[in-house]
C-alpha cells in the first residue's frame, strides 16, 4: 500500500479541542443557535447596555420611529380586533368556568404589555378557547367551579401564573425547543379535536340545557345531550342557528374577497348587539333563553393576594400551568412566525417566550387568566393593515372603555349568541384539508395527526396531546434506532457513486460492497446496524454466488452521513471490522466526518483498521481495491484503473 | 438554463412505491433486520417444518452433531460452575430476602431449559447479585420479607413469571431494540453502582449485624452500619477479611496466568467447605458468627399454585417483573453477544429474549426466582472450555445432587463466608477503567456513565436507571433536534468538496455559500435548521463584506447526509427558499436523496424550486453557478469552469 498514486488525499484528523473551548461552541449551538448577542459585539459599553434594554423592551428600538401614519392603520386594527375581542372573552371565560368579567380582564392588561415586550407586529393578545377548556377540564378535577367558584378562580390564576413562570423561564434558559416537539402535525390533530370538543360543550348553550357533563370526551357530552330531549329549548337553538348562520355567512363572503375582511371581524359584535336588543325587547329570559345578566363595572381588581400557594391543589395548579403555558406558547409563536414570515421580519421564540411569561404573571396578579396570540384574532388584525403592536394597545384601551362604561349593555346578551361565536370560530380551527395534505405526504405524520385529534375526541385534551407527542418522538427514535442502510453503484460514464436503489442504472463494481449508512451510530442502532452490514454481506455474496460473478473482496463503508459516534458505535465498528477479517474481506472507509475520525483516532480505531485503509472519497477507495484486485490477478505493470475517483 | 453542459446528471426521483409495498418493507427493516426466515427460502415443506423445529429448539440443530470430545469438555467445564453455583445461588437468594434453597432450585431447572432453547454456547445460567438486589428493594416496599416470608416468596415467584412474560414477548415481537435503549455506558455505569451497594448491603453479614436497614443507598447503609458500632462482632469481621482476601488473592492470580482460571472458580466452594468445618469444629454459631442453618433437602416443588395472580400487589409484581425482566436481558445478551465474537458464530437476539423468557416462566412455576446469564459465571464456563451449552446440563445434575444428598453439608456454613463470596464477585463488576475509557473517548457517555452510577449509589437502582436512560434518550434527541451544519469548501487540485471545517486547506468559492446539514430535517429541528441557515447566510455576508470579496449569489445545499423528511421540514425548506429569494439569492440543492426527493416531488417543491436547481453533486452545482457568474461579468462565451465537478 506504499504506493500513492490513488491515494492522492488524506481524511484530515482535526486536532482535539479544549475541552472547556468544545464544550463552549456545544452549548452556543445548542443555547444560541440565532447567535442573539450578534448585535453587541464590537461596540462600546454605553451602547451596549442600550442595546441590551432595547433587546429586553422591543418598544423602545421602535416606538422612535413610529408614525402617524402607522398609526392610523393601527387604530383601525385596535378597534377592529377589540369588536372581536369584547364577545370572545366573554364567551371562553365561560368555557373556563369563569366569570365573563375575567375575560375582558384578560383582553386589558396583558395586551398592554404584549406591546411592550414583544417582537411580533401582527400578533393580538386574547384568551385561546382550546386553553380555556383544557383549563376548565383540569381545575374542575380538583375543585367544583359551581360549588366554590373564588376557590376556583384562585386556582385559575394561580394556574396563570404558574403557566407565565414556566414560559419566562423556557425563554431565559433557551429552552425554547421544547415547543418544537410539538410538531405541525401534532398541532393540526390536537386543535382540531379540541375545536371539536368545544362545539360538541356548546351545545349545552345552544339547547339551552342547564345541567351538563363535566367530561369533554364524544361519547360523554352525547349521552348528557341525549339523555335530556326533553329539556331542549327550542326557541334557544333557533336562535342559535340562525346567529351561526350569520357568521358562518359573514365569514364565507370575508374568504371571497379580502377587502371585506371587517365584515368577518365585526359579525360577532353584531351578533352581540343584536342578539341583547332582540332579547330585551322580547323578554327573551323568561322564555328559555339564558342571558349573562349582571356584569361587575369598573377595570381589573389586583389578584396577587388572590394566588394560592398555599392550597392543597397547588400541583394541579402547576401542571395545568405547564400543559396550558407550552400550549398556549406553540399556538402563539406558530402564528407570531408565520405572520412574520409575510412580512419579512424576525421572531425570536426565546425573546416571545419571555414576552408571553412576563405578560402571563402580571396578568395573573391584575385578575387575568392564560392570554397567549390566538390565530383567528391575529389574522383580523393582520388584515385589517396592522403595523405594529400598538393595534394591541388600542385594543385594551377599547376593551378598558368597555369596563369602565359599557358593561351594563350586556345583561341581556342572550348566552346562545356567545355560543354560536364560539362555534363559529371554533369551525375555522378544524383543518381537514391540512390533515388530507398530511395523509398525501406522509403516512406517519398523518398518524400523528389522527391520533392526536381521536385522543383528544374520544379521550380526553390530554391524552391526545400525549399520543401525539409519544408517537412524534417515536418517530425520532425509531429514525435513530433504524437508520437505512444503501449499497452504492457507480453511475455510468462519471466518477460519481449513489445508491442503487435510487439510481437503478448504477452498477455495482466487481468484488466490492459499497455501504451507506444514513445516521449517527449510536448505541440505540448500533446492535442493528452490525446485523444490518452482516446481511449486507451475506446476501452481496449469495446473489455473486447464484449468478457466477467474481466474488466479494472489499467492503466499503461510506460514512459521509454519520455525524457522529459514540463508545458503543465505536465498538461495533471494531467488531464489524473483526467480522469482515474472518471472512477473509477488507474493510475500508470512505469519507469519515470530523466527530467521528476525532473519536477514531481517540480509540486508537485507526491504527486497528490501518490509515491506509482511509480514504477520502468512495472513487478512491474503489481505485485501491481495483488496483489491489489487479495486482493479484495479473502482472503488477498492467494495472488500470478510473482516474475519475472523486466521489 | 437549457445549456447542459455541466448538466450531465440528473437527480433521480424514484417512482412512488404502493402504499402496502412500502409499509412491508419498512416492517422488515424495523422488525426483521437480521432476516430470520432466510433459510427457509425455496425449501421443500417438509424440510421448512424440521426447520422451524430446529430454530425454534436450538438443542435439535446441534445435538446430532454432538461428540464425546465435545462432552469431555463441558463436563469440566459444567463442574466448574457448578462449584461457583451451588454458594453463589444461596448468597444471592439472601440478597433477594429469599430461602437459600430458591437460590438453589434456579440453578437446576432454568439452566435445563436454556440448554435446550438458548443459541449461546457459552452462557452459564444461574441468578444475579444485581437483580436480587433490585427485586428485593422494588419486593420489600409492597411486603415485608421478615414478616410475612411466603406472601414475599409468592410476589418473587410472580414478579420471575412477568419477567419472563415480558422477556418472551420482547422476542416474539420483535422488540430486542428496546434492550438497546441501555447503552454500554449506561450498563458500565448501573452495574458498578450495583456492584457497590451490594458490596455495602454484605457489611451487615460481614460486621456480624441482625437489624440493618432496607434502604439500599450509601448515606442510610452507612448510617445503619455506624449507629450500631457497639453489636459490631469481630470474630465475623475476622472470618470474612481472610476469606475475602483469599478469593481476592486466587482471582489475583488465576488473572495473571489463563491457565489457573480453576483456582478462581473453585475458590468460593473451597471457602465454603473451609469455613464450614471451621464453624463446625470452634462452635462459631455461639461466638457471633451466624450460619445458614437447615437447609430442605428435595428437588423444586412445583408452584403453580403459588403464582399470586390476585395479589393486591400484582401492580408491583408486574413492574418489577418489567424493569428485572429488561436488566437480566441486557447483561444476558451482552454476554452471550461477546463470548459469540470470541468464538465466531451468531446470536439472534430475539431468539435469545424467547429462550430467557420460556426460562423464566419455567422458572416461576419450579420455585425459581429470576435467572440470567451472570458474566462472571459465563467467564468462568468460557475459560473452562466448554463447547456448548451441556455444560448448563452438567451444572444442573451437579446441582441436582447437591438438593438431593448434600444440603445438610450447608447447615454450618457461616453467613460471612457468603458475603465475602458476593464481595469478591461485585468488585469484579466495578469496571473503573471502562470509566476512564469512556471519559477519554466521549464525555457524554461519561456522564451518563456517572450519572447512572451516582444515581443508584446515593438514590436507589431504579433512580439511577431513570437517569441514565433518559440522559441517554436526550443525547439522541438532541442530535436530532440540533444537527450539524456546515460550511463546504474545495479541496485545492481536486472536485471534491468538503467540510472547511474539517480540512483546512479546503477554500470557498466566491460568491457561492454550501452547506450541509447533517441529519434528517424533521419537527424536532425544523426551526433551528431554519434559524441556523439564515445565521449561515448573514455571516457568509458579513464576512465578506469585511473582507471586500465578491458578495454572495448562490446557497447550495448538500443534502447528501439528509435521510429523511417530514412535513414541517418540507414547509422550513419552502421557508428557506423564501427568505433566500428575498435576499436575492439563489437557492441550489444537491444530491437529495430518494427519500427527500419523493417527498419533495409529492409536495410540488421540486416545481416550486425549479427542476433545473436541483444536482446530483456539490460540484456540478457549483460549476452551474460559476457559469452563470460568468455570463453575467463577460460574455457568454468566455465561460470558465472546472471538470472536475463531480462531488
Amino acid at each position: 500500500m506504499g504506493n500513492a498514486d490513488y491515494e492522492c488525499h488524506k481524511v484530515a484528523v482535526p486536532s482535539p479541542k479544549p475541552f472547556l473551548q468544545s464544550l463552549k461552541s456545544g452549548v452556543k449551538e445548542t443555547f444560541f443557535p440565532d447567535d442573539p448577542f450578534r448585535q453587541f459585539k464590537n461596540q462600546p459599553p454605553l451602547k451596549k447596555v442600550l442595546l441590551g434594554i432595547q433587546y429586553l423592551v422591543p418598544i423602545l428600538e421602535w416606538a422612535p420611529r413610529y408614525t402617524l401614519q402607522f398609526f392610523k392603520a393601527d387604530l383601525i386594527a385596535g378597534i377592529t380586533i377589540a369588536s372581536l375581542a369584547v364577545p370572545q372573552g366573554i364567551s371562553y371565560a365561560s368555557l373556563a368556568n369563569l366569570p365573563p368579567t375575567i375575560g375582558l380582564y384578560s383582553s386589558f392588561v396583558p395586551p398592554l404589555l404584549y406591546a411592550m415586550l414583544g417582537s411580533s407586529r401582527d400578533l393580538a393578545v386574547g384568551t385561546l378557547a382550546v386553553v380555556s377548556l383544557l383549563m376548565a377540564s383540569m381545575l374542575s378535577k380538583a375543585v367544583n367551579p359551581t360549588e366554590n367558584p373564588k376557590a376556583y378562580l384562585q386556582l385559575a390564576l394561580t394556574a396563570t401564573f404558574f403557566a407565565g413562570v414556566f414560559q419566562a423561564s423556557l425563554g431565559i434558559f433557551r429552552l425554547g425547543f421544547i415547543v418544537d416537539f410539538l410538531s405541525h402535525a401534532t398541532i393540526v390533530g390536537f386543535m382540531g379535536g379540541a375545536a371539536t370538543i368545544v362545539c360538541l360543550q356548546q351545545l349545552k348553550g345552544i339547547l339551552g340545557l342547564v345541567h351538563f357533563t363535566h367530561e369533554t370526551d364524544l361519547v360523554s357530552v352525547m349521552r348528557s345531550v341525549l339523555s335530556q330531549t326533553h329539556k331542549w329549548r327550542w326557541e334557544s337553538a333557533v336562535l342559535g342557528f340562525c346567529f351561526l348562520c350569520f357568521l358562518l355567512l359573514t365569514r364565507y363572503f370575508s374568504k371571497k374577497k379580502a377587502a371585506l375582511f371587517w365584515i368577518n371581524a365585526m359579525a360577532p359584535l353584531t351578533s352581540v348587539i343584536l342578539g341583547s336588543v332582540l332579547a330585551y325587547f322580547t323578554h327573551a329570559e323568561k322564555h328559555g333563553v339564558q342571558v349573562i345578566g349582571h356584569l361587575k363595572q369598573g377595570l381589573n381588581p389586583p389578584s396577587v393576594s388572590e394566588l394560592a400557594f398555599g392550597s392543597p391543589h397547588l400541583l394541579t395548579a402547576i401542571k395545568t400551568g405547564i400543559i396550558i403555558g407550552i400550549i398556549s406558547l406553540a399556538e402563539g409563536i406558530a402564528v407570531g412566525r408565520s405572520f412574520a414570515m409575510f412580512k419579512n421580519y424576525h421572531i425570536d421564540g426565546n425573546k416571545e417566550m419571555i414576552a408571553f411569561g412576563m405578560m402571563n404573571i402580571a396578568g395573573s396578579c391584575t385578575s387575568c387568566y392564560l392570554t397567549g396570540g390566538p390565530f383567528s384574532r391575529s389574522a383580523v388584525n393582520f388584515n385589517a393593515g396592522c403595523k405594529s403592536a400598538v393595534s394591541n394597545i388600542v385594543m385594551a384601551t377599547a376593551v378598558m372603555f368597555t369596563l369602565l362604561f359599557l358593561t351594563p349593555l350586556f345583561h341581556y346578551t342572550p348566552l346562545v349568541v356567545l355560543s354560536s361565536i364560539i362555534i363559529a370560530a371554533m369551525l375555522g380551527l378544524i383543518d381537514y384539508a391540512a390533515a388530507i395534505h398530511l395523509w398525501k405526504l406522509d403516512k406517519f405524520d398523518f398518524i400523528v395527526c389522527m391520533g392526536a385529534y381521536l385522543g383528544v375526541v374520544l379521550g380526553s385534551i390530554e391524552i391526545g396531546l400525549i399520543i401525539a407527542v409519544t408517537v412524534s418522538s417515536l418517530r425520532v427514535l425509531l429514525s435513530v434506532a433504524r437508520p437505512r442502510t444503501f449499497a452504492l453503484g457507480i453511475i455510468p460514464n462519471s466518477g460519481i457513486y449513489r445508491s442503487i436503489d435510487q439510481y437503478p442504472n448504477a452498477s455495482s463494481v466487481p468484488g466490492v460492497l459499497i455501504l451507506q449508512i444514513d445516521a449517527p451510530i449510536y448505541f440505540a442502532n448500533a446492535n442493528y446496524l452490525r446485523e444490518r452490514i452482516s446481511r449486507w454481506i451475506y446476501e452481496e455474496e449469495d446473489r455473486l454466488k447464484s449468478s457466477g460473478e467474481a466474488s466479494l473482496h472489499y467492503v466499503i463503508l461510506d460514512m459521509s452521513a454519520i455525524g457522529g459516534i459514540d463508545t458503543s458505535g465505536l465498538s461495533m465498528l471494531e467488531e464489524v471490522k473483526k467480522t469482515i477479517d474472518r471472512k477473509g474481506l477488507k474493510l475500508l472507509l470512505a469519507n469519515p466526518r470530523s466527530e467521528v475520525i476525532k473519536k477514531m483516532d481517540k480509540s486508537k480505531f485507526i491504527e486497528t483498521i490501518g490509515q491506509e485503509w482511509i480514504y477520502l472519497t468512495v472513487g478512491e477507495a474503489v481505485a485501491a481495491c481495483n488496483f489491489m484486485l489487479h495486482i493479484c490477478k495479473s502482472n503488477p505493470n498492467a494495472v488500470e484503473y478510473g482516474t475519475q475517483d472523486n466521489v
